[in-house]
């Protein structure tokens, strides 16, 4: 949301060319980001402000991008420990300098890899909770470089919502919790598949940019395991009116 | 809506003891209803503003109850006939006399039977489209009187949501469409029991008694071999206040 460069005394060197650093509005902590390869979204930090990680609990997120998820949820929650994946090197490079910018080496780790391999990676039932904010367009047609850094973050080029689903059901835990951030209109997929691989959806809420316009992200809790009901939460608008978020868009954010 | 008992002239040789006519702000339309033993909700009010009809086409209700839906349905579209199926024959008669009072029928067939045996009675790829009010509750335990008519409305005794999508799938024409309001927590095993039948959800409504509150129904579309994206509609928003109806209800009820 904070546009301000706030380079001043050592952050500079935390920065390669094109590269800024943003404030987050939660306990000082700042991120470095490259709008012409790699920024977080809207939906990202909406995710965070869905996820639940309780005392102690050990969270990995998949295709971390900028680092944004482990580093809102380091602020937010007492879990114990963060793990971001990411498959492509100079983003997964980029969050690591976010990590020490902030002081928050011994929480967080960047591991760069493929989220196809993250089962072998971590290891079978490592994790509490696992969270994604993964490719969401499965339409290939029309994608001028299919190997540029942002499309590789919109775009399943490198890894469906499938191989995601099945990774996750691997390195949770029996009971534990999986959060993801998608777009609607796959939602049937979403279902379909996470009920697939035992991860039972059971907390939904759309996402609506105006009360009266159709919803533009969903966030669902799955549990590992877990039966068949779910809850259906109240919708989140994003805009009161025209460029005045709502107040639960603000605390959200932190404001 | 409307609680007047509008009872004047000829009307009255419809009713039996403890039955009442109501207005249904359609067509001139009326409905006989029971409060002590059938009476419509809400939920098939809404159902019916959901349903697209298209002319020509032919519609059955599974459970018809009073015959509510094919009533509203015959009032709003250019539907060429309307089916109403229901297993209790106090409310089948009902529903009849209901047709009889408003001359609908030519329109309108009641037939008493079964749910779970819709494919035979009406044989295969018989319908257009297909709506449906079915029991909501499947967890029987605590049900005093599994018989009385309230019961068998509301509950899963005598047919489960399973029963009503594989008729459906049974019913329906190639393409032919699907309408069902049910209760939210069940949403994931309503579309997995749809898609599981080939029953392809394509539009979803969330229906909120306020803009803060968690939905009590959804209304669903499914289309008979469809494929996989879906459209989730705005919420519907019931009241704007306490006792004050917003104006999507108001219109959907026809004032």
């Amino acid at each position: 949301m904070s546009d301000a460069n706030n380079i001043h005394g050592e952050s500079k060197d935390y920065l390669l060319p094109g590269e800024r650093i943003d404030e987050l509005q939660r306990n000082g902590y700042k991120i470095i980001q490259n709008s012409k390869k790699f920024c977080f979204g809207m939906d990202a930090v909406l995710l965070s402000g869905f996820v639940k990680v309780r005392e102690g609990e050990r969270v990995l997120d998949l295709g971390t991008g900028t680092g944004i998820i482990p580093i809102l949820l380091e602020a937010k929650t007492r879990g114990e420990h963060f793990t971001g994946l990411e498959l492509q090197e100079e983003s997964a490079d980029m969050a690591r300098r976010s990590v020490s910018l902030n002081g928050l080496e011994q929480k967080i780790s960047i591991v760069t890899g493929d989220i196809k391999e993250a089962g072998t990676i971590f290891g079978a039932a490592s994790f509490h909770v696992v969270t994604s904010n993964p490719p969401y367009m499965n339409n290939l047609h029309g994608l001028k470089n299919p190997d540029l850094p942002k499309a590789i973050a919109r775009h399943e080029i490198y890894c469906t919502l499938e191989d995601v689903v099945r990774e996750t059901a691997r390195v949770l835990k029996p009971g534990g919790r999986f959060y993801l951030v998608h777009r609607p209109f796959r939602l049937i997929e979403i279902i379909n598949t996470l009920t697939a691989y035992k991860l039972e959806p059971k907390r939904m809420k759309m996402v609506h940019p105006f009360i009266d316009k159709e919803p533009n992200m969903v966030l669902i809790e799955a549990v590992k395991g877990g039966g068949s009901m779910i809850s259906v939460e109240p919708p989140l608008i994003v805009y009161k009116e025209i460029n005045q978020y709502t107040d639960e868009i603000y605390d959200i954010y932190g404001y």
